[in-house]
């Protein structure tokens, strides 16, 4: 008998999610009234929110017999979120959550789901942020969604919208692993066939590591232009270039460059690494803008220019041309094309 | 033809939604890069997070042919939200909002979501509020799910846990007749058949009228507890009764009096509205203790008072008596009861 979501009252439900969330030092008061309330020394809350939808971006059960575990959805929550902060120059210092929970969901995935949320935040280098509150509804399918506020420190929030003309383009964190990894989850290659790099994509598609040190750290060095890859490197630049007013040219020797370490798993699959690289998201690496004296930070990689801004339709090309995918031509990921 | 969400991109239905959604004068950076940035002048900011379900807490189309629009939707999740914030004694800065949307989602109820959301903001008083931020996805079933900010401008949040013995328990704002709406909503009364008492409770339930004035007035007045009234008068003195460890005894006469109100539904329905006004949420009123002597603020009503803190499981009684609902004898809304 696994004991599920209906066999608890809503406040017995919580009593089991409470202590498993993590509680940092900006939280000023913890989950269980109307509202939290969250320390902003310096004025100013940065303010995100994303959400997760069963059978859109995680199977239960995967074609390949991967299962994605609460602890799994916890932690991806967490990732994507964290991240948006990241992108901006600034650190988190709390999240609320909303679970949308169909009455047969084990207890055991919302109390794991509460400890991947927990646990990645500590382990992504972010203990300062607290879960602070929470909503719980059932529903049809799981629903998950995160709001995640952040402090920029007293510094200027690095936006989309700042890349100038001759500005280096350069990316910090993985880039197409978790695309590669997604692939894996919908094939027919059972987990335990998969050979260490295999393996690798597979856990950076269900459990993310966006490198949220660095977003800080680019912010201090003099990023003009900066979000984090979550829909595809191609699609994700083309927002920058979109708000930059300024075209962008990527290098194809450090993208293919960057590709190698997906070659293993794209000759399993019969797929190109070079299109993950350039489509895949949801890896939530920086895709940042410096200026051209500045030395990049630590972990940043360059992978291009930013051109003219004179261009009527700010576009993003690979070595000067537009980049068609082997696979579809598609640039990324949108949530509603059909 | 209907326009379906299905057949725009997501760019394009968000070019539909930003120009839809209010701003207000705490936004430092609006909607468009990987999070706002939401002004917070006193150093602390309130949280909260809250979701509704199709088919759980509305429906499209009601058993008595109303219709959930996309307004009436947007309206309620603005005003829940509110709310939340409203119940600590502060006002709201900013709402981040995550839409989840089968494909045949007309766009038409998706820019009438955005309408009723910064509709509500305005006209239930919270002008300075703005919509910073979102994220879309695809989906089985319509989950909106609204994080939301707010400031106590240098005021000490008023919490759960502060009922005194002695103070006075009053409430402010609609009790009771948004589950009297529910309640037509699913009945086989038609909209057309309603006289104006009807009407009036009918749409309460679908646009609820939190008031929001109150609750930074209350805080000033030295409200000792308060929350707001989501899943019943009873359900929620009961959390104020633990959270303080005191019991509350309620005045049954003052509650009949309230219930007046909805005599016409419940005689229509053959429902007791006594139970609506004791177990019925969502009108979103305050529930709140002020100490004996204070003179209580417009627009709240005495129906209380908080006896002994010395029993070992506080309790919330009426007349001195546990309450036992005409109809089921449960106390208010519990979101996995089965």
């Amino acid at each position: 008998m696994i004991l599920t979501v209906a066999q608890l009252s809503e406040s017995e439900l919580l009593a089991r999610i409470f202590p498993r969330l993590h509680a940092g030092t900006s939280m000023l008061l913890g989950p269980g009234d109307d509202a939290a309330i969250i320390a902003v020394p310096d004025g100013r809350t940065v303010i995100s929110i994303d959400t997760q939808v069963q059978d859109k971006d995680f199977r239960l059960r995967w074609p390949n017999g991967s299962t994605s575990t609460g602890f799994d959805v916890g932690w991806k929550a967490a990732a994507q979120n964290l991240s948006d902060i990241n992108a901006m120059g600034a650190v988190a210092t709390s999240m609320v959550v909303s679970l949308t929970l169909p009455s047969t969901t084990p207890v055991s995935w919302v109390e794991q789901f509460a400890d991947g949320l927990s646990a990645a935040i500590v382990a992504l280098g972010a203990p300062q942020c607290s879960v602070a509150g929470g909503d719980l509804s059932g529903g049809s399918e799981l629903v998950v969604t995160v709001a995640v506020t952040g402090s920029l420190d007293g510094r200027e929030a690095v936006l989309r919208s700042g890349a100038g003309v001759g500005d280096q383009i350069a990316v910090c964190g993985n880039v197409g692993f978790s695309a590669a990894g997604w692939a894996l989850h919908e094939s027919d290659h059972a987990p335990d066939s998969f050979t260490p790099a295999l393996a690798a994509a597979a856990n950076l598609f269900a459990r993310p590591e966006p490198p949220l040190a660095a977003g800080p750290l680019a912010a201090r060095a003099g990023a003009t232009a900066m979000m984090d890859i979550s829909d595809g490197l191609l699609r994700d630049a083309t927002r920058i270039a979109k708000a930059s007013g300024a075209s962008l040219d990527l290098d194809g020797a450090v993208l293919r460059g960057l590709a190698r370490g997906l070659e293993e798993c794209a000759v399993v699959l019969g797929a190109d690494s070079l299109t993950w690289v350039l489509t895949g998201g949801e890896d939530h690496g920086l895709l940042s803008t410096f200026p051209a004296g500045v030395t990049l930070p630590e972990g940043f990689v360059r992978i291009g220019s930013v051109l003219s801004k004179d261009a009527a339709e700010p576009v993003v090309t690979v070595d000067g041309q537009n980049f068609k995918s082997a696979d579809s031509g598609a640039l990324g990921w949108d949530h509603f094309a059909v």
